[in-house]
Protein backbone atom coordinates (compact mmCIF):
# COMPACT_ATOMS: atom_id res chain seq x y z
CA UNK A 1 0.00 0.00 0.00
CA UNK A 2 0.86 3.49 -0.85
CA UNK A 3 2.62 5.77 2.26
CA UNK A 4 0.50 8.99 2.22
CA UNK A 5 1.87 12.50 3.98
CA UNK A 6 -1.02 14.23 5.48
CA UNK A 7 -1.58 18.36 4.33
CA UNK A 8 -3.66 18.24 7.31
CA UNK A 9 -1.67 17.58 10.63
CA UNK A 10 -5.11 17.66 12.51
CA UNK A 11 -6.70 15.30 10.35
CA UNK A 12 -7.42 12.51 13.18
CA UNK A 13 -9.36 15.27 15.39
CA UNK A 14 -11.00 16.15 11.96
CA UNK A 15 -12.05 12.94 10.97
CA UNK A 16 -13.60 12.26 14.45
CA UNK A 17 -15.24 15.02 14.87
CA UNK A 18 -16.95 14.68 11.49
CA UNK A 19 -17.70 11.35 12.51
CA UNK A 20 -19.76 11.92 15.97
CA UNK A 21 -21.95 14.58 13.95
CA UNK A 22 -22.84 11.41 11.81
CA UNK A 23 -25.84 10.47 14.03
CA UNK A 24 -26.12 7.15 11.68
CA UNK A 25 -23.00 5.84 12.92
CA UNK A 26 -23.97 6.02 16.72
CA UNK A 27 -27.40 4.66 15.95
CA UNK A 28 -26.07 1.37 14.95
CA UNK A 29 -23.12 1.31 17.34
CA UNK A 30 -20.28 1.53 15.06
CA UNK A 31 -16.81 3.17 16.54
CA UNK A 32 -14.02 4.31 14.57
CA UNK A 33 -11.06 1.94 15.40
CA UNK A 34 -8.01 3.32 13.47
CA UNK A 35 -7.56 6.42 11.66
CA UNK A 36 -4.04 7.05 10.17
CA UNK A 37 -2.87 8.80 6.75
CA UNK A 38 -5.30 7.60 4.03
CA UNK A 39 -6.12 4.82 6.16
CA UNK A 40 -9.47 4.47 8.20
CA UNK A 41 -10.80 1.70 10.16
CA UNK A 42 -14.69 1.21 11.61
CA UNK A 43 -16.25 -1.85 14.12
CA UNK A 44 -19.44 -3.15 14.29
CA UNK A 45 -20.78 -5.40 16.71
CA UNK A 46 -23.49 -7.66 15.51
CA UNK A 47 -27.13 -6.26 16.57
CA UNK A 48 -30.68 -8.32 15.91
CA UNK A 49 -31.80 -5.26 14.86
CA UNK A 50 -30.02 -4.50 11.92
CA UNK A 51 -30.35 -7.71 9.80
CA UNK A 52 -31.82 -8.84 6.23
CA UNK A 53 -34.02 -11.44 6.05
CA UNK A 54 -31.98 -14.19 6.57
CA UNK A 55 -30.90 -12.74 10.37
CA UNK A 56 -26.83 -11.47 8.88
CA UNK A 57 -26.30 -7.81 8.74
CA UNK A 58 -27.92 -5.89 6.57
CA UNK A 59 -26.22 -5.13 2.76
CA UNK A 60 -26.93 -1.35 3.80
CA UNK A 61 -25.44 -1.56 7.32
CA UNK A 62 -22.56 -3.63 5.70
CA UNK A 63 -22.53 -0.57 2.66
CA UNK A 64 -22.80 2.27 5.53
CA UNK A 65 -19.72 1.65 7.49
CA UNK A 66 -17.42 0.47 4.83
CA UNK A 67 -18.79 3.75 2.46
CA UNK A 68 -18.05 6.02 6.15
CA UNK A 69 -14.60 4.17 6.53
CA UNK A 70 -13.41 5.06 2.60
CA UNK A 71 -14.73 8.61 2.58
CA UNK A 72 -12.88 9.41 6.08
CA UNK A 73 -9.42 7.90 5.01
CA UNK A 74 -10.33 10.81 1.65
CA UNK A 75 -10.88 13.51 4.45
CA UNK A 76 -7.91 12.16 6.12
CA UNK A 77 -5.63 13.81 3.01
CA UNK A 78 -7.50 16.54 2.29
CA UNK A 79 -6.83 20.20 3.39
CA UNK A 80 -7.66 22.02 6.62
CA UNK A 81 -11.48 22.85 6.43
CA UNK A 82 -12.29 20.41 3.18
CA UNK A 83 -14.93 18.15 3.82
CA UNK A 84 -15.99 14.93 2.06
CA UNK A 85 -18.29 13.67 -0.08
CA UNK A 86 -19.64 10.47 -1.64
CA UNK A 87 -20.11 10.55 -5.45
CA UNK A 88 -20.97 7.09 -5.67
CA UNK A 89 -19.47 3.56 -4.97
CA UNK A 90 -19.73 -0.25 -6.23
CA UNK A 91 -19.97 -3.03 -3.94
CA UNK A 92 -19.46 -6.79 -4.11
CA UNK A 93 -20.96 -8.70 -1.59
CA UNK A 94 -18.73 -12.29 -1.47
CA UNK A 95 -20.08 -13.87 2.06
CA UNK A 96 -22.74 -13.04 4.76
CA UNK A 97 -22.34 -10.66 7.49
CA UNK A 98 -22.01 -12.81 10.30
CA UNK A 99 -19.91 -12.89 13.36
CA UNK A 100 -19.49 -11.02 16.30
CA UNK A 101 -18.65 -7.69 14.75
CA UNK A 102 -17.70 -6.25 11.26
CA UNK A 103 -14.46 -4.41 10.75
CA UNK A 104 -14.83 -2.19 8.07
CA UNK A 105 -11.31 -1.07 6.19
CA UNK A 106 -10.58 2.11 4.01
CA UNK A 107 -8.41 3.66 1.99
CA UNK A 108 -7.27 5.75 -0.40
CA UNK A 109 -5.87 4.62 -3.83
CA UNK A 110 -5.86 7.82 -5.63
CA UNK A 111 -5.64 11.05 -3.81
CA UNK A 112 -6.35 14.32 -5.59
CA UNK A 113 -7.38 17.48 -5.61
CA UNK A 114 -11.17 17.06 -6.14
CA UNK A 115 -11.76 13.74 -6.76
CA UNK A 116 -10.29 11.00 -4.50
CA UNK A 117 -10.80 7.08 -5.59
CA UNK A 118 -10.74 4.71 -2.38
CA UNK A 119 -11.06 1.13 -1.67
CA UNK A 120 -12.47 -0.54 0.96
CA UNK A 121 -13.09 -4.06 2.38
CA UNK A 122 -15.57 -5.47 5.35
CA UNK A 123 -14.28 -8.71 7.55
CA UNK A 124 -16.45 -10.62 9.61
CA UNK A 125 -14.41 -11.40 12.86
CA UNK A 126 -14.68 -13.99 15.24
CA UNK A 127 -12.37 -16.52 17.71
CA UNK A 128 -11.97 -17.95 14.31
CA UNK A 129 -10.06 -15.22 12.72
CA UNK A 130 -11.57 -12.56 9.49
CA UNK A 131 -13.43 -13.52 6.66
CA UNK A 132 -13.96 -11.11 3.54
CA UNK A 133 -17.73 -10.24 3.93
CA UNK A 134 -17.53 -7.06 0.88
CA UNK A 135 -15.39 -5.29 -1.11
CA UNK A 136 -15.76 -1.27 -2.42
CA UNK A 137 -14.98 1.03 -4.73
CA UNK A 138 -15.58 4.33 -4.29
CA UNK A 139 -15.06 7.75 -5.75
CA UNK A 140 -15.20 10.42 -3.27
CA UNK A 141 -15.18 14.50 -3.36
CA UNK A 142 -13.60 17.95 -1.52
CA UNK A 143 -15.68 19.91 -0.71
CA UNK A 144 -14.84 23.42 -0.07
CA UNK A 145 -17.19 26.06 0.62
CA UNK A 146 -19.85 25.11 -2.20
CA UNK A 147 -21.07 21.96 -3.62
CA UNK A 148 -19.83 20.56 -6.27
CA UNK A 149 -23.17 18.36 -7.77
CA UNK B 1 -40.89 -0.05 -18.99
CA UNK B 2 -41.37 -3.94 -19.60
CA UNK B 3 -44.25 -5.60 -18.41
CA UNK B 4 -43.51 -8.51 -16.81
CA UNK B 5 -45.54 -11.73 -15.99
CA UNK B 6 -44.79 -13.06 -12.87
CA UNK B 7 -44.58 -16.55 -12.48
CA UNK B 8 -45.73 -17.63 -8.73
CA UNK B 9 -48.99 -15.74 -8.13
CA UNK B 10 -47.83 -15.05 -4.67
CA UNK B 11 -45.47 -12.78 -5.24
CA UNK B 12 -46.92 -10.03 -3.40
CA UNK B 13 -47.40 -12.19 -0.21
CA UNK B 14 -43.90 -13.09 -0.25
CA UNK B 15 -42.52 -10.26 -0.79
CA UNK B 16 -44.10 -8.65 1.86
CA UNK B 17 -43.35 -12.02 4.38
CA UNK B 18 -39.72 -11.47 3.42
CA UNK B 19 -39.74 -7.82 4.18
CA UNK B 20 -41.41 -8.06 8.12
CA UNK B 21 -38.37 -10.72 8.91
CA UNK B 22 -35.89 -7.79 8.04
CA UNK B 23 -35.47 -6.47 11.23
CA UNK B 24 -32.86 -3.22 9.52
CA UNK B 25 -36.03 -1.92 7.67
CA UNK B 26 -38.41 -1.38 10.83
CA UNK B 27 -35.39 -0.67 12.73
CA UNK B 28 -35.43 2.72 10.57
CA UNK B 29 -39.16 2.80 9.90
CA UNK B 30 -39.18 2.11 6.10
CA UNK B 31 -42.24 0.68 4.81
CA UNK B 32 -43.09 -1.01 1.57
CA UNK B 33 -45.88 0.90 -0.04
CA UNK B 34 -45.95 -1.04 -3.56
CA UNK B 35 -45.14 -4.38 -4.85
CA UNK B 36 -46.20 -5.28 -8.24
CA UNK B 37 -44.46 -7.52 -10.96
CA UNK B 38 -40.60 -6.51 -11.46
CA UNK B 39 -41.53 -3.44 -9.54
CA UNK B 40 -41.15 -2.53 -5.46
CA UNK B 41 -41.36 0.81 -4.11
CA UNK B 42 -39.96 1.74 -0.23
CA UNK B 43 -40.67 4.44 1.78
CA UNK B 44 -38.82 5.73 4.46
CA UNK B 45 -40.07 8.87 6.45
CA UNK B 46 -36.90 11.84 7.25
CA UNK B 47 -35.67 10.41 10.67
CA UNK B 48 -32.44 12.61 12.61
CA UNK B 49 -30.66 9.69 14.15
CA UNK B 50 -30.16 8.37 10.54
CA UNK B 51 -27.87 11.16 9.18
CA UNK B 52 -24.42 11.67 8.23
CA UNK B 53 -22.37 14.52 9.04
CA UNK B 54 -24.32 17.34 6.97
CA UNK B 55 -27.81 16.13 8.64
CA UNK B 56 -28.93 14.63 5.45
CA UNK B 57 -30.46 11.40 5.62
CA UNK B 58 -26.64 8.79 5.57
CA UNK B 59 -25.72 6.98 2.21
CA UNK B 60 -25.69 4.20 3.65
CA UNK B 61 -29.88 4.54 4.25
CA UNK B 62 -30.04 5.98 1.26
CA UNK B 63 -28.69 2.64 -0.24
CA UNK B 64 -30.29 0.18 1.72
CA UNK B 65 -33.89 1.26 1.09
CA UNK B 66 -32.96 0.73 -3.04
CA UNK B 67 -31.32 -2.38 -2.62
CA UNK B 68 -34.38 -3.56 -1.05
CA UNK B 69 -36.69 -2.39 -3.40
CA UNK B 70 -34.09 -3.86 -6.17
CA UNK B 71 -33.97 -6.92 -4.53
CA UNK B 72 -37.63 -7.72 -3.89
CA UNK B 73 -38.33 -6.41 -7.33
CA UNK B 74 -36.32 -9.06 -8.33
CA UNK B 75 -38.15 -11.56 -6.51
CA UNK B 76 -41.69 -10.82 -7.73
CA UNK B 77 -40.13 -12.66 -10.84
CA UNK B 78 -39.09 -15.91 -9.34
CA UNK B 79 -40.48 -18.84 -8.82
CA UNK B 80 -42.18 -19.89 -5.65
CA UNK B 81 -40.04 -20.99 -3.00
CA UNK B 82 -36.85 -18.73 -4.63
CA UNK B 83 -35.03 -16.32 -1.70
CA UNK B 84 -33.17 -13.79 -3.25
CA UNK B 85 -29.72 -12.10 -2.51
CA UNK B 86 -27.71 -9.34 -3.41
CA UNK B 87 -24.46 -10.16 -5.40
CA UNK B 88 -23.51 -6.00 -5.89
CA UNK B 89 -24.76 -2.75 -6.27
CA UNK B 90 -23.30 0.56 -7.86
CA UNK B 91 -24.86 4.11 -7.09
CA UNK B 92 -24.71 7.55 -7.50
CA UNK B 93 -25.74 10.37 -5.34
CA UNK B 94 -26.67 13.03 -6.84
CA UNK B 95 -28.60 15.50 -4.41
CA UNK B 96 -28.51 15.50 -0.55
CA UNK B 97 -31.38 13.11 0.93
CA UNK B 98 -33.76 15.82 2.67
CA UNK B 99 -36.98 16.38 2.55
CA UNK B 100 -40.36 14.83 4.46
CA UNK B 101 -39.32 11.22 3.44
CA UNK B 102 -37.63 9.14 0.80
CA UNK B 103 -39.02 7.09 -2.24
CA UNK B 104 -37.49 4.28 -3.31
CA UNK B 105 -38.22 2.42 -6.98
CA UNK B 106 -36.75 -0.44 -8.10
CA UNK B 107 -37.38 -2.13 -10.77
CA UNK B 108 -36.14 -5.40 -13.30
CA UNK B 109 -34.30 -4.35 -16.36
CA UNK B 110 -33.31 -7.87 -17.02
CA UNK B 111 -35.17 -11.10 -15.22
CA UNK B 112 -33.11 -14.35 -15.28
CA UNK B 113 -33.19 -17.92 -13.99
CA UNK B 114 -29.84 -17.08 -12.00
CA UNK B 115 -29.24 -13.31 -12.09
CA UNK B 116 -31.40 -10.54 -12.26
CA UNK B 117 -30.61 -6.88 -13.25
CA UNK B 118 -32.24 -4.59 -11.78
CA UNK B 119 -32.19 -0.45 -11.81
CA UNK B 120 -33.72 2.07 -8.51
CA UNK B 121 -34.00 5.29 -7.98
CA UNK B 122 -34.38 7.23 -4.62
CA UNK B 123 -36.31 10.39 -4.39
CA UNK B 124 -36.31 13.17 -2.09
CA UNK B 125 -40.50 13.83 -1.42
CA UNK B 126 -41.28 16.84 -0.11
CA UNK B 127 -44.74 20.15 -0.97
CA UNK B 128 -42.80 21.13 -3.53
CA UNK B 129 -42.63 17.67 -5.39
CA UNK B 130 -39.97 14.61 -6.39
CA UNK B 131 -36.14 15.33 -6.44
CA UNK B 132 -33.82 12.64 -7.40
CA UNK B 133 -31.64 11.82 -5.24
CA UNK B 134 -29.23 8.52 -5.58
CA UNK B 135 -29.11 6.11 -9.22
CA UNK B 136 -28.80 2.59 -8.72
CA UNK B 137 -27.76 -0.52 -10.58
CA UNK B 138 -27.60 -4.00 -8.85
CA UNK B 139 -26.71 -7.34 -9.28
CA UNK B 140 -29.55 -10.10 -7.94
CA UNK B 141 -28.91 -14.24 -7.90
CA UNK B 142 -32.00 -16.05 -7.31
CA UNK B 143 -31.31 -18.76 -5.08
CA UNK B 144 -33.35 -22.08 -4.13
CA UNK B 145 -31.54 -24.35 -1.20
CA UNK B 146 -27.81 -23.13 -1.70
CA UNK B 147 -25.85 -20.38 -1.33
CA UNK B 148 -24.33 -19.52 -5.01
CA UNK B 149 -21.36 -17.79 -3.34
CA UNK C 1 -36.99 11.81 -19.79
CA UNK C 2 -36.01 15.34 -18.58
CA UNK C 3 -35.55 17.84 -21.22
CA UNK C 4 -32.32 20.03 -20.88
CA UNK C 5 -31.35 23.34 -21.98
CA UNK C 6 -27.60 23.81 -23.55
CA UNK C 7 -25.84 26.18 -22.28
CA UNK C 8 -23.42 26.07 -25.09
CA UNK C 9 -25.45 26.58 -28.82
CA UNK C 10 -23.04 24.84 -30.73
CA UNK C 11 -23.07 21.39 -28.43
CA UNK C 12 -23.22 18.91 -31.90
CA UNK C 13 -20.04 20.92 -33.22
CA UNK C 14 -18.39 20.38 -30.52
CA UNK C 15 -19.45 16.75 -29.76
CA UNK C 16 -18.62 15.82 -33.31
CA UNK C 17 -14.95 17.68 -33.51
CA UNK C 18 -14.08 15.60 -30.45
CA UNK C 19 -15.79 12.29 -32.19
CA UNK C 20 -13.55 12.96 -34.81
CA UNK C 21 -10.17 13.51 -32.96
CA UNK C 22 -10.67 9.52 -31.50
CA UNK C 23 -8.95 7.11 -33.19
CA UNK C 24 -10.63 4.16 -31.09
CA UNK C 25 -14.31 5.12 -32.65
CA UNK C 26 -13.08 5.38 -36.35
CA UNK C 27 -10.60 1.78 -36.20
CA UNK C 28 -13.33 -0.03 -34.94
CA UNK C 29 -15.80 1.59 -37.40
CA UNK C 30 -18.52 3.43 -34.70
CA UNK C 31 -20.40 6.53 -35.90
CA UNK C 32 -22.51 9.14 -34.21
CA UNK C 33 -26.15 8.93 -35.33
CA UNK C 34 -27.06 10.94 -32.64
CA UNK C 35 -26.45 14.20 -30.99
CA UNK C 36 -29.11 16.32 -28.70
CA UNK C 37 -29.35 17.92 -25.65
CA UNK C 38 -28.61 15.14 -23.12
CA UNK C 39 -28.52 12.31 -25.16
CA UNK C 40 -26.19 11.06 -27.94
CA UNK C 41 -26.22 7.83 -29.87
CA UNK C 42 -23.40 5.80 -31.20
CA UNK C 43 -23.84 2.65 -33.62
CA UNK C 44 -21.62 -0.10 -34.32
CA UNK C 45 -21.67 -2.57 -37.71
CA UNK C 46 -20.70 -6.45 -36.48
CA UNK C 47 -17.27 -6.78 -37.18
CA UNK C 48 -15.43 -10.48 -36.80
CA UNK C 49 -12.56 -9.25 -35.50
CA UNK C 50 -14.00 -7.39 -32.53
CA UNK C 51 -15.34 -10.68 -30.48
CA UNK C 52 -14.48 -12.62 -27.23
CA UNK C 53 -13.87 -16.41 -27.65
CA UNK C 54 -17.51 -16.75 -28.12
CA UNK C 55 -17.90 -14.95 -31.41
CA UNK C 56 -20.24 -12.05 -29.78
CA UNK C 57 -18.65 -8.42 -29.40
CA UNK C 58 -16.14 -8.21 -27.22
CA UNK C 59 -17.58 -6.54 -23.62
CA UNK C 60 -14.62 -4.07 -24.10
CA UNK C 61 -15.85 -2.69 -26.99
CA UNK C 62 -19.64 -2.93 -26.12
CA UNK C 63 -17.99 -0.38 -23.41
CA UNK C 64 -16.66 1.77 -25.44
CA UNK C 65 -19.53 2.84 -27.62
CA UNK C 66 -21.39 3.04 -24.50
CA UNK C 67 -18.82 5.25 -22.26
CA UNK C 68 -18.42 7.16 -25.54
CA UNK C 69 -21.84 7.67 -26.02
CA UNK C 70 -22.82 8.72 -21.98
CA UNK C 71 -19.13 10.70 -22.03
CA UNK C 72 -20.72 13.18 -25.10
CA UNK C 73 -24.04 13.18 -23.64
CA UNK C 74 -22.57 15.12 -21.15
CA UNK C 75 -20.63 17.07 -22.99
CA UNK C 76 -23.73 18.20 -24.44
CA UNK C 77 -24.93 20.47 -21.63
CA UNK C 78 -21.16 21.85 -20.74
CA UNK C 79 -19.97 25.09 -21.45
CA UNK C 80 -18.01 26.40 -24.58
CA UNK C 81 -14.76 25.53 -23.81
CA UNK C 82 -15.14 22.53 -21.61
CA UNK C 83 -14.04 18.79 -22.20
CA UNK C 84 -15.33 15.47 -20.55
CA UNK C 85 -13.15 12.74 -19.04
CA UNK C 86 -14.84 9.59 -17.65
CA UNK C 87 -14.09 9.62 -13.75
CA UNK C 88 -15.51 6.17 -13.75
CA UNK C 89 -18.59 3.51 -15.00
CA UNK C 90 -20.20 0.33 -14.17
CA UNK C 91 -21.87 -1.22 -16.71
CA UNK C 92 -23.90 -5.04 -16.37
CA UNK C 93 -24.04 -7.26 -19.61
CA UNK C 94 -27.49 -8.85 -19.92
CA UNK C 95 -27.28 -10.91 -23.22
CA UNK C 96 -24.74 -11.46 -25.57
CA UNK C 97 -23.62 -8.33 -28.34
CA UNK C 98 -24.69 -10.28 -31.38
CA UNK C 99 -26.72 -8.81 -34.34
CA UNK C 100 -26.34 -7.07 -37.24
CA UNK C 101 -25.03 -3.57 -35.12
CA UNK C 102 -24.92 -2.56 -32.03
CA UNK C 103 -26.69 0.53 -30.93
CA UNK C 104 -25.77 2.58 -27.85
CA UNK C 105 -27.45 5.31 -25.95
CA UNK C 106 -26.22 7.66 -23.56
CA UNK C 107 -28.10 10.30 -21.77
CA UNK C 108 -27.85 13.10 -18.76
CA UNK C 109 -29.07 11.82 -15.38
CA UNK C 110 -27.86 14.64 -13.58
CA UNK C 111 -26.01 17.59 -14.82
CA UNK C 112 -23.85 19.60 -12.42
CA UNK C 113 -21.18 22.42 -13.10
CA UNK C 114 -18.38 19.27 -12.17
CA UNK C 115 -19.89 15.91 -12.04
CA UNK C 116 -22.49 14.78 -14.59
CA UNK C 117 -23.99 11.28 -13.76
CA UNK C 118 -24.82 9.67 -16.83
CA UNK C 119 -27.18 6.55 -17.89
CA UNK C 120 -26.80 4.32 -21.13
CA UNK C 121 -27.70 1.37 -22.68
CA UNK C 122 -26.63 -1.01 -25.57
CA UNK C 123 -29.06 -2.75 -27.87
CA UNK C 124 -28.38 -5.38 -30.26
CA UNK C 125 -30.21 -4.17 -33.43
CA UNK C 126 -31.42 -7.11 -36.24
CA UNK C 127 -34.20 -7.39 -37.96
CA UNK C 128 -36.61 -8.86 -35.58
CA UNK C 129 -35.99 -5.87 -33.43
CA UNK C 130 -33.55 -4.66 -30.43
CA UNK C 131 -32.73 -6.44 -27.79
CA UNK C 132 -30.62 -5.13 -24.84
CA UNK C 133 -27.16 -5.74 -24.42
CA UNK C 134 -25.93 -4.03 -21.45
CA UNK C 135 -26.75 -0.94 -19.13
CA UNK C 136 -24.27 1.44 -17.56
CA UNK C 137 -24.02 3.88 -14.94
CA UNK C 138 -21.47 6.54 -15.10
CA UNK C 139 -20.21 9.56 -14.09
CA UNK C 140 -18.21 12.33 -15.99
CA UNK C 141 -15.96 15.61 -14.99
CA UNK C 142 -16.01 18.38 -16.46
CA UNK C 143 -12.82 19.90 -17.45
CA UNK C 144 -11.45 23.68 -17.86
CA UNK C 145 -7.95 24.01 -18.08
CA UNK C 146 -6.61 21.62 -15.45
CA UNK C 147 -7.18 18.15 -14.91
CA UNK C 148 -8.95 17.38 -11.68
CA UNK C 149 -7.02 13.89 -11.42
CA UNK D 1 -2.77 -12.03 -1.44
CA UNK D 2 -4.39 -15.19 -1.27
CA UNK D 3 -2.94 -18.22 -2.69
CA UNK D 4 -5.06 -20.73 -5.01
CA UNK D 5 -4.99 -24.11 -5.57
CA UNK D 6 -6.44 -24.47 -9.00
CA UNK D 7 -9.06 -27.60 -9.63
CA UNK D 8 -8.06 -28.18 -13.24
CA UNK D 9 -4.50 -28.98 -13.51
CA UNK D 10 -4.66 -27.67 -17.62
CA UNK D 11 -5.67 -24.25 -16.39
CA UNK D 12 -2.79 -22.41 -18.41
CA UNK D 13 -3.34 -24.28 -21.16
CA UNK D 14 -7.22 -23.85 -20.74
CA UNK D 15 -6.91 -19.92 -20.82
CA UNK D 16 -4.49 -19.57 -23.51
CA UNK D 17 -6.61 -21.37 -25.66
CA UNK D 18 -9.64 -19.02 -25.06
CA UNK D 19 -7.74 -16.29 -25.67
CA UNK D 20 -6.25 -16.93 -28.51
CA UNK D 21 -10.09 -17.29 -29.69
CA UNK D 22 -10.89 -13.32 -28.43
CA UNK D 23 -10.35 -11.75 -32.30
CA UNK D 24 -10.25 -8.19 -29.88
CA UNK D 25 -7.04 -9.13 -28.23
CA UNK D 26 -5.10 -9.69 -31.31
CA UNK D 27 -6.60 -6.82 -32.76
CA UNK D 28 -5.18 -4.14 -30.70
CA UNK D 29 -2.28 -5.93 -30.06
CA UNK D 30 -2.31 -7.36 -26.54
CA UNK D 31 -0.72 -10.24 -25.25
CA UNK D 32 -1.10 -12.75 -22.37
CA UNK D 33 2.12 -11.77 -20.35
CA UNK D 34 1.38 -14.08 -16.85
CA UNK D 35 -1.19 -16.99 -16.40
CA UNK D 36 -0.90 -18.34 -12.63
CA UNK D 37 -3.71 -19.71 -10.46
CA UNK D 38 -6.28 -17.04 -9.60
CA UNK D 39 -3.91 -13.99 -11.34
CA UNK D 40 -3.58 -12.93 -15.15
CA UNK D 41 -1.60 -10.40 -16.77
CA UNK D 42 -1.95 -8.73 -20.22
CA UNK D 43 0.27 -6.23 -21.80
CA UNK D 44 -0.90 -3.65 -24.54
CA UNK D 45 1.77 -1.74 -26.42
CA UNK D 46 0.42 2.02 -26.95
CA UNK D 47 -0.99 2.53 -30.38
CA UNK D 48 -1.84 5.50 -31.73
CA UNK D 49 -5.22 3.73 -33.37
CA UNK D 50 -6.67 3.49 -30.44
CA UNK D 51 -6.84 6.19 -28.35
CA UNK D 52 -9.62 8.90 -27.25
CA UNK D 53 -10.15 12.60 -27.90
CA UNK D 54 -6.83 13.48 -26.03
CA UNK D 55 -4.50 10.85 -27.47
CA UNK D 56 -4.66 8.95 -24.56
CA UNK D 57 -5.46 5.19 -24.87
CA UNK D 58 -9.25 4.97 -24.66
CA UNK D 59 -11.11 4.04 -21.69
CA UNK D 60 -13.11 1.24 -23.58
CA UNK D 61 -9.28 -0.74 -24.66
CA UNK D 62 -7.92 0.10 -21.05
CA UNK D 63 -11.29 -1.63 -20.15
CA UNK D 64 -10.88 -4.50 -22.63
CA UNK D 65 -7.88 -5.27 -21.36
CA UNK D 66 -8.56 -6.02 -17.89
CA UNK D 67 -11.72 -7.30 -17.88
CA UNK D 68 -9.89 -10.00 -19.83
CA UNK D 69 -7.40 -10.13 -17.41
CA UNK D 70 -9.97 -10.55 -14.56
CA UNK D 71 -12.17 -12.75 -16.27
CA UNK D 72 -9.22 -15.37 -17.26
CA UNK D 73 -8.31 -15.18 -13.57
CA UNK D 74 -11.78 -16.39 -12.69
CA UNK D 75 -10.96 -19.15 -15.30
CA UNK D 76 -8.00 -20.63 -13.92
CA UNK D 77 -9.81 -21.24 -10.85
CA UNK D 78 -13.02 -22.97 -12.48
CA UNK D 79 -13.07 -26.69 -13.16
CA UNK D 80 -12.30 -28.37 -16.63
CA UNK D 81 -14.85 -27.75 -19.27
CA UNK D 82 -16.12 -24.27 -17.77
CA UNK D 83 -16.50 -21.52 -19.44
CA UNK D 84 -16.18 -18.22 -18.37
CA UNK D 85 -18.41 -14.52 -18.99
CA UNK D 86 -18.47 -10.99 -17.46
CA UNK D 87 -21.65 -10.35 -15.60
CA UNK D 88 -20.46 -6.48 -14.67
CA UNK D 89 -17.63 -4.46 -13.70
CA UNK D 90 -16.97 -1.03 -12.35
CA UNK D 91 -13.91 0.77 -13.43
CA UNK D 92 -12.02 4.13 -11.78
CA UNK D 93 -10.19 5.86 -14.60
CA UNK D 94 -7.43 7.61 -11.65
CA UNK D 95 -4.38 9.04 -14.07
CA UNK D 96 -4.21 8.88 -18.08
CA UNK D 97 -3.60 6.28 -20.19
CA UNK D 98 -0.06 7.26 -21.87
CA UNK D 99 3.59 5.66 -21.51
CA UNK D 100 4.91 2.79 -24.31
CA UNK D 101 3.05 0.28 -22.74
CA UNK D 102 -0.21 -0.50 -20.42
CA UNK D 103 -0.17 -3.81 -18.22
CA UNK D 104 -3.48 -5.37 -16.73
CA UNK D 105 -3.41 -7.20 -14.13
CA UNK D 106 -6.68 -9.47 -12.74
CA UNK D 107 -6.80 -11.54 -9.65
CA UNK D 108 -9.75 -13.57 -8.01
CA UNK D 109 -10.79 -11.77 -4.66
CA UNK D 110 -13.45 -14.59 -3.63
CA UNK D 111 -13.99 -17.77 -6.55
CA UNK D 112 -17.10 -19.38 -6.12
CA UNK D 113 -19.04 -22.40 -7.54
CA UNK D 114 -21.23 -20.09 -9.78
CA UNK D 115 -19.79 -16.38 -9.25
CA UNK D 116 -16.72 -15.34 -9.11
CA UNK D 117 -15.28 -11.91 -7.89
CA UNK D 118 -12.21 -10.11 -9.02
CA UNK D 119 -10.29 -7.32 -9.08
CA UNK D 120 -7.95 -5.54 -11.50
CA UNK D 121 -5.73 -2.33 -12.30
CA UNK D 122 -3.91 -1.12 -15.46
CA UNK D 123 -0.97 0.52 -15.11
CA UNK D 124 1.29 2.97 -17.57
CA UNK D 125 4.77 1.34 -17.76
CA UNK D 126 7.39 3.22 -19.49
CA UNK D 127 11.21 3.54 -18.45
CA UNK D 128 10.12 5.47 -15.06
CA UNK D 129 8.11 3.09 -13.64
CA UNK D 130 4.54 1.93 -13.56
CA UNK D 131 2.04 4.46 -12.88
CA UNK D 132 -1.65 3.17 -11.28
CA UNK D 133 -3.89 4.18 -14.51
CA UNK D 134 -7.81 2.38 -13.63
CA UNK D 135 -8.77 0.07 -10.67
CA UNK D 136 -11.72 -2.02 -11.72
CA UNK D 137 -14.16 -4.44 -9.24
CA UNK D 138 -15.52 -6.90 -11.70
CA UNK D 139 -18.49 -10.19 -11.18
CA UNK D 140 -17.72 -13.43 -12.92
CA UNK D 141 -20.28 -16.60 -13.83
CA UNK D 142 -18.62 -19.75 -14.54
CA UNK D 143 -20.66 -21.58 -17.37
CA UNK D 144 -20.95 -24.90 -17.97
CA UNK D 145 -23.74 -25.81 -21.10
CA UNK D 146 -25.83 -23.44 -20.40
CA UNK D 147 -25.74 -19.26 -20.21
CA UNK D 148 -27.30 -18.09 -16.61
CA UNK D 149 -28.09 -14.82 -17.94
Amino acid sequence: MARFEPRDPNFEERVRESFARQTLMGTIGARLSLVSPGEVEIELPYRKDLSQQHGYLHAGVVTAIVDTACGYSALTLMQAGAEVLTIEYKINFVSPAVGERLIARGRVTRPGRTVTVCAGEVFAASEGGEKLVASMLATMISLRGEPPI
